[in-house]
């Protein structure tokens, strides 16, 4: 009989990014995606978007040079928890316990084989309206924001990486993600994957690092579920002089309505525009797209992605992206 | 310590409605909703929308009279339906196993406490695209649909009970469903409840019958997820004669675009128009209405639902909907 | 051979509403609606949408009790204002000439049959953006606002009249209106009339008053033309208090998505979501409604309208209300 | 005093393409676009969409090579429509009057000065529904087809030219259409044009032939009116194999959603997804695009425009296209 599933990490909680421009990467966050400051302490800004539950969903922490902080996944239960702790030791990635941080309680440290920094933790602080805040709608957490095209809560966040494959064991045998889709080259090696815990195609995707770095980001989504906010966030970031990166357009993997935007601390935002698809399927077997298929892929239709979409990722590392 | 929560069940797998015009309602799922047969046996016809992954999500079969014949649960892995199996002959509502059906393995058969007949299963078979059906789209089974405004998959049911609690207790503690919303009376008793194992506001909701009857359904749900194709199918359903009961309009209540339909043989049928909003939270808390927030929680805005819609269920009991 | 059509107004221009709580109505446009401020003069506040190309299209007045000030219609040409003038002047229905308004050069007053206050004029005053106002969209007069949920531009004003076919004869005959839908008593008496100069539905609506006033405003009307945005506008609308008479929902005649809101001085406001269809058919018939069509009429789908719909107008004759 | 306007012509009432692949035309606008067939004569097909209120706005006869066969306008009186055989003969442009064809009355005919046919009439033949195809929305003159993804109405013609000025004030001056939009090379001379006569930003828009031919045709364009319509027919193309040219994607110029593909006759086809924006001001400045305001001109946002898309046209000059 087949092993059991691991269903131990329910969701992304939080990610933390670092900006060079602090306040110009808040300012981007509040006035063009409608998210709130929920929190300032030290060089951090902790923010959240107006569906998000929890007490946040985004820091930013200011930083020489742009790239991922650390991403945050919460355990299924407190067994839970103590399991996949076990579990990263055991694989040896494990960094250790902290006490604790702006929303939530103790969480386990670690990272990722190419050096992604990770937690896992069971508590979290909810957010908690005040009252101007408060809305008859009992399900979202408070009103919807009449500033920019509010995006609704955090989605995904996609890493490069050395060695893709890797990483996706890594994910797969150790915290129980599940591989959705993947593109493979001609030899059947992994290009990218696509992986989740929850009922979305993904959680978290993994790209091979096109520079040859190690642990750098490619992008952090926030989802909005309806084509038209692409459209109204496209008009607000070209007439407030932002540069689109893509889109919108739409993804063949994921089925993603997607835009692409740099924020002002040179860290790619993904706004995702549709509901996509959803797995509910347990046994779902990857979707791998290669060779003559790739194409749609990566554009179902709409907005090409540019060279730069495939190279460009934080830290920048502008030499290299010059040479290739 | 907490205990740990069931995770055993995964998703609702397919639904079976009675029809008094078995041929009507087929033609209604093909034409208006773009479904395609998979397969005919005996009084039975096998449907599934072009995105539903499986052989087939809707069995209607031939009956004196309109009404839910059972409900599809597929558990997570072999071992998670051993374990509700065994809960559920416990708890004392197991039938017995039925050695399978058209499109999947052996199941065990149960009923709720108000009778709702059920089954839970694991093996399943997949749907194969003849080769004039395939797509370049390869997370997708099969080509969109050009008839009518084709459905994508399977979203809820949403059955009718004599006595609300008792179900929704049976639906948590034995299979593992988690209450994500509820309705209560002014005296906190339970209403209304919509119950997920996915993240999913809702697999399964019921409702307290105001018949007084037991085991009757409420409606089934196939979702569009984006709101301009419940526009698009209410033309197609005005102009095809077919009378619109609600919609298109948006519930507080899991935040879902709607519209209601009666198909041909009279079970009720709701179009889902948009993603909703999704739970990705493990301690998530129920959330509650009652008393002056009812009204915001069943009509956020839009079309309101005739008191028809609080009594009409089936099997239709015409008598008591007149004295109602 | 017939008589050639009368050309010689192109549009609705701009809309004077009064309110008691001037304010509280520049507020609500402004925050909910996104509109800028163009000017403030006396106890008139000039407003504008953000694809207005002109300087305002919103006069709001106080005054004691809310209802229309006067609308205001460009001409095709300044010979066409001469024509129009000498036909109102010869209808009996002429004021006089003013110098002109905020936004306008000089303008020709009348009445319509029932009293409500019209003027025609040619010379307008485009709207100059600031230069951090100016947009890379050349055809956009300014950046769309990320201020609520912005509408785009005037659209329409709906009157009730206590004589129907008096007022439409007049905007017909005198002024070239096309009455492009109409709406018919059992005895073919007009019981309301959609009337157009452009290729819009409706320019005006004239609707028989059911109190039996003269002169009363029903609704004003601001564009959209995306679905979603009515959406929108309601979540912000019902959290931030504001309630919501009807609607998202679609009208049979003129195929508008509608949502109907009263602004905080007491007068009725359409939001219009979607484009409708437009007339480009020189020799258009009109679209007649009667007995058993009216039901789709008046909603093709979704939101119903409630009975005050039909009664309510500015300014409010509350004791009537009551009585009706 | 200025001159005044010529209002004569109302707008564009149909279009005839050749096709050198006759069935697969059809075929194409009747399973894709959801178009119905009006009648069959000779070597022509005539079509309509479900909210074209005439016999037919679509021809596709056979022919050796794709293109233009003519473009027929309405005027908006009769009178009109001899005024303006006046203009054109004055101006030797006119080839004579035929007495008529499927779907209308005696017409002129005349040529561009880059030789495009075109004619103008006032007699038309309104489409009159079989009674399975009335609707109770009595303002569309059939049902919403549930066939394809259905476009709702013709919208405009697209031309090339080899000289774009000569052309552009031909339309201006003789038939009385007024430039809305307006693309400039560094010399300020005419490169394209968008021209109207009715509120549309463009009836018909210029452009110049990359290729130096005379007469041909850059594409036609059907509207639906709603954004979430191009993502449908999108997945319907390329399910069936069709090839999209360019889009989902926002035009600068006149704010279209566009989505670009060649029906198998070798014409390009645009099928128009949103509002737009439209011109009710009788004295609009033309919009100028010009150097580094022209790329915001072609692509607002998403999709871009293939090289191919500056040189193709029908009759397709294939020696042409590789040279160049």
């Amino acid at each position: 009989m087949t092993k059991e599933p691991i269903l131990d990490i329910a969701q992304l909680a939080h990610i933390e990014i670092y900006s060079p421009k602090l306040e110009e990467s808040v300012a981007f966050f509040k006035n063009i995606l409608g998210m709130d400051e929920s929190y300032r302490h030290g060089n951090s800004v902790y923010m959240r978007a107006y569906e998000d539950h929890y007490h946040n969903t985004l820091i930013i922490t200011e930083n020489d040079e742009a790239g991922l902080g650390h991403i945050g996944w919460r355990a299924t239960s407190p067994q839970a928890l103590e399991r996949r702790v076990a579990a990263i030791e055991k694989a040896g990635y494990g960094i250790g316990w902290i006490e604790g941080d702006i929303g939530h309680g103790r969480a386990y440290q670690f990272t990722s084989p190419d050096g992604h920094k990770m937690e896992i933790l069971w508590d979290v602080e909810y957010y908690n309206a005040p009252d101007d805040q408060k809305t008859p709608l009992l399900n979202r957490p408070q009103r919807r924001p009449s500033r920019g095209v509010p995006v609704r809560r955090l989605d995904h966040v996609n890493v490069l990486a050395k060695e893709t494959k890797r990483n996706v064991d890594f994910l797969e045998e150790v915290l129980g993600f599940k591989v959705r889709e993947r593109i493979l080259a001609e030899d059947n090696s992994d290009i990218a994957a696509w992986l989740s815990v929850s009922n979305l195609v993904h959680d978290i995707a993994i790209m091979g690092d096109a520079l040859g770095e190690e642990g750098r980001l490619h992008h952090i989504c926030y989802w909005y579920g309806y084509p038209q906010h692409l459209s109204d966030v496209a008009d607000l970031l070209i007439e407030s002089g932002y540069v689109i990166e893509a889109g919108p357009g739409k993804h063949g993997v994921t089925q993603a309505a997607f835009l692409y935007v740099v924020e002002p601390g040179g860290n790619r935002v993904e706004l995702f525009g549709d509901p996509g698809y959803q797995i509910f399927d347990p046994s779902w077997k990857t979707i791998e797209w290669k060779g003559k298929d790739l194409e749609k892929a990566i554009i179902w239709h709409g907005s090409n992605l540019p060279q730069e979409f495939f190279k460009y990722g934080t830290p920048v590392r502008a030499e290299k992206l010059v040479k290739n």
